[in-house]
C-alpha cells in the first residue's frame, strides 16, 4: 500500500464560484479521489489553511509520495515547512508537482532554476505525446492522450535537463512544452506533469488519473530513507592508517 | 579577453596567523594571481567584507566567470546578493565552486540539495585522477596529479548527478571524492572543484592553478545572457489561430 | 518472484587449474547460487558453449534480468545474439554487466563508446565507496565495503556519463574507479559492477552477492516490454486534419 | 577557423528529377554552400561514392566537425569507415547528424538505441520552438522558427536521454518531435538536427543554415583529441608502493 498525500492551496476554490463548481470538494480532494481509485494506493489531504499547511512531520514520515497543487497562493508558503518538505524528498519521499506548481517555492528549491514557462488561456486543444510508451509513468496510455479544453503552457520551460522525458505536448495554439518529465533529488524521485487548471475539469480525465496513479507507484521509495549529513571522519576512524600533519582552523 | 572575479570571504585570512602567513593577501588575491598568469584571463577580486560583498549588479554585468571561496562565514552572505548572483549564473555567467564553497548558498541554491560530504583535517595526500583527460578543464595534466598535503572530502557527496565526471580523488586514509564535475543551470555552466583550503598552500600549487585556469575558460559564456521569465502570450499573439473557450481566474 | 538469468563464457573454468578449484561449478554457477539466497528471484544459467549461447528468444522472454559474465571470448559471440539481447534489453529487460563484461559486445554496443579502463592483476585491496546509501542498489552497505584481494581497474573509464552513481573504487595501489553506474537504454534498466576476477572468490563475497540481489531487483522492469519502430503516419491518421501537399521519394 | 566536411550520400540526387531540380550540386554541397557564408568556417565534402567513402584518416584528422547526410543508403557505409569515424568521433571530431542521419550506423553506433521515430510525408507545416535561447545552437533564433513544407517526424524517439534539448517541433499534422538535441561520446560533441529531406529545399532555409553554423561553432574541439585505451598498469608503476599476490590467468 502506498501512501499519497495530496497537498492543496485551497484558494480559487474558497474565491472563485467558477472553480467552487468544477471541484465543489476542493480541487485536492479531486485529485486524491482519482488516486482512490486503485487500490493500492491510500490518500490523505493536507491544505494551506491547516496548521503547519497539514505538512507536519508526522504527515510526513507517514507518506510516501506528496502531490502538489498550488497557484494563487505560492508565496503563502512558510519556509520551514518547504525546508521540511525538502529535506523529506532528499530522504526519499516521492514528489508530484502539478500544473502552476511549476513555480511553487519546493520545485524551485528542488530544480534551482527559474521553472518560468510561456502561458495563455484560452481553453485550447492540447495532446500529450508519449515520448517512451513502455515507461511505467506512461503505462495504460497509448501514443497520445487530449484534453479538449486547456490553458497552453509554452517552451522554453526553465528546468535543469530532465533525467527522463515522458510526456512532450502539442497545443492547437502552435506551442510545445516538457509536460511530463523526471528528476532525482537525494533518493527522492521527482515528476512534474502539467495538465490542470482550475477552471476546467481536467482532474476527472480518465487519462490525467491514469498518469497521476501511475506517477504516484513510480515516486514511491524503493530504497531506504536517508539523507547526507556532514560528519567529520576522524583520524583514528579512517579506513587506512594514517598520522595527522600540518595545522587547522577548526 | 575573459573577465573572471574572484569573491574570498575573506575571514580566517584576519583571524587566522597561520592562515595570514600561506595567504598574506588572501585567498581570493592568491587565486586571482594565478589565474592572471594566463593573459587571456583578467582577474578582479571582490570580498565579503565590501559593500553588497563586492557583487553590484555593474561588476556581474561586467564579470564572464565567478569564482566562490567561502568557508566560516557562508551565513553572513546577504540572501539578496546570493538571488542576484544566482539570476547572473542562469542567465550565462560562467561559476566555479571551490573546496568549501560546496556548503555556499550560492552552490546549494543551484544544485537544490544537502551538498554535505565527509571530512577530516589531517594533511594527507590526495591524488585526483582525471576521469577523461581530452576534456578542456583538463588540458596540460597527465592521468593524476597529487596533493602532498590537503584536508579530506569523501562520499557521499549529496549533489544531483553531474553533467560529466572531471576528477575522481583517492585519499591516503581511504576515501574518495567526486572532486571536480560539472553542471549547467539556465544558460550558467557551473564546476565544483574540490581542492583548496586555508592552512595549505593549496593555491600555488602548479596543477591547481592550471585546472582553475581551464576551468575559467571553460565556464565563459559561449551563447547571448538569457534568462526564461514567463511571458503571458495572448490569444491573438498564437502562433496558429484559435479562439478563446471558457472561463479565467486571472 | 523475478526470473534471473546468468550468463557467463565458462572458459577460463575450463582451461585454467586456478579457476577451476575456486570456481569448480563455474562462475555463473556461482553468481546464480548467490542470487538464489534471496527468494524472490529465481535463476537459470546460460553459456556461450549452448546452442545459440543459450540465449534463444524463449529464454528471454522468459528473463526478467540478464547477467553478463565474460573476459577471454568475447569475439566468440556471435553478433546475432548480441542484436537479440540489445533488442531485449531496449525493450525492457534489465541487464547487470559484471567486470571484465565492460569490454562485452553487448555493453559496447548500448554504450557507444570505448568501454576502456586501465588494470593491474596484483590481488591488492580494493574499497568500494557507496556514492548515496538511500539507493536500493546499495540496500544493506553501509559507507562502504572492502575486497581484500582484487584485480584493479582505474579511471579513465570510457563510458557516457551514467544516470546514477551508486559506487566508486579506492585501490590500495592509488587508483581510483567508478565501480557502480547505472543507465537507461530504451526500457531497459543497465547496471554495471566491477568486482569480480576468476582467480580470486569475489563472487562468494557477501557484500558483492547483496549488490547483486539489490541490483537485480532495481533492473527488473516495471514497465511494459516496448520497443520503438519507425511506422509511417499516413496522411489520413493525422491527428489533425492535414492535406498533402509537394513531392515525395517514397 | 573550423574545419567542417559534409559528408551526403548522394544517391537521390543521381535518381530523382525531383532531388536534382531542388539540389543540383546535390545535397552536400548545398549544406557545404550554407556553411561557407561564415568565414569561420571552412568547408569541404565527401561522398559515398569516393574511395573509403572520401573519409579518409587525413581527411578525418583534418576534420574539426562532421556533417552527416544519409537516408536511402545507410547500409551501403562500410562497417570499416563507420569504426573510423566513430573513433574520430570519441577522439574529440564533432558529428552533427542531419534528418533521415538518425537511422544512419554512426548514429546509432553512438547512441546505442533503436533511433526509430514515427513518420509521415505530407509536406505539411512545422514549428522549431527554442528550448533555451541562450544556447549558443541557437544564437540569432528568436523564440521560434518555421518551415513552411516539411516532412514529419513524431515521438517516441528512440534516443538516450539527450545531454541538452534544443529544439522541440510542431506540426500541423499534430505531432512533436526532438528537433534538436546534443550528446557528449567519449570528447566528441553530437548534435542531432531534425530539418532537411530530399523534395523540400530546406537546406537553403536561413533559419535552418543559421543553426547549421551554430552547430559547427559549438560541436567543434575544445579539449585536445585523446581516445581511451585499456593500459596495464604493471605493480611497479602503481602510484603507492603496493607488492603482487595472486594467481592470474593472463
Amino acid at each position: 500500500m502506498i501512501r499519497a498525500t495530496v497537498w492543496g492551496e485551497n484558494v480559487h476554490e474558497q474565491t472563485s464560484e467558477v472553480v467552487r463548481e468544477i471541484y465543489p470538494k476542493g480541487i485536492h480532494n479531486a485529485i486524491a479521489d482519482g488516486l482512490a481509485e486503485d487500490k493500492d494506493i491510500q490518500t490523505r489531504t493536507a491544505t494551506l489553511q491547516e496548521k503547519e499547511h497539514g505538512l507536519t512531520e508526522d504527515v510526513l514520515n507517514d507518506t510516501d509520495v506528496l502531490l502538489w497543487w498550488g497557484h494563487a497562493a505560492h508565496d503563502k508558503v512558510e519556509d520551514d515547512i518547504v525546508s521540511r518538505v525538502h529535506k523529506h524528498v532528499l530522504e526519499g519521499m516521492g514528489l508530484l508537482v502539478l500544473h502552476s506548481g511549476h513555480y511553487s517555492k519546493i520545485f524551485r528549491r528542488l530544480m534551482g532554476t527559474t521553472c518560468s514557462l510561456c502561458w495563455r488561456e484560452a481553453g485550447e486543444k492540447e495532446r500529450l505525446w508519449v515520448c517512451n510508451p513502455g515507461h511505467p509513468i506512461a503505462r495504460g496510455i497509448d501514443r497520445y492522450f487530449e484534453i479538449e479544453h486547456t490553458e497552453m503552457y509554452g517552451e522554453p520551460f526553465g528546468i535543469p535537463v530532465p533525467d527522463e522525458q515522458i510526456f512532450i505536448s502539442w497545443f492547437a495554439g502552435g506551442e510545445v512544452f516538457r509536460s511530463g518529465a523526471t528528476w532525482t533529488r537525494g533518493n527522492g524521485k521527482v515528476f512534474y506533469f502539467r495538465p490542470g487548471h482550475e477552471t476546467y475539469p481536467i482532474y476527472y480525465h480518465d487519462d490525467v488519473k491514469r498518469v497521476l496513479k501511475n506517477g504516484v507507484k513510480w515516486a514511491a521509495p524503493e530504497g531506504s530513507r536517508w539523507v547526507d549529513s556532514a560528519p567529520n571522519i576522524p583520524v583514528e576512524k579512517a579506513p587506512e592508517p594514517i598520522t595527522s600533519w600540518g595545522e587547522s582552523v577548526h
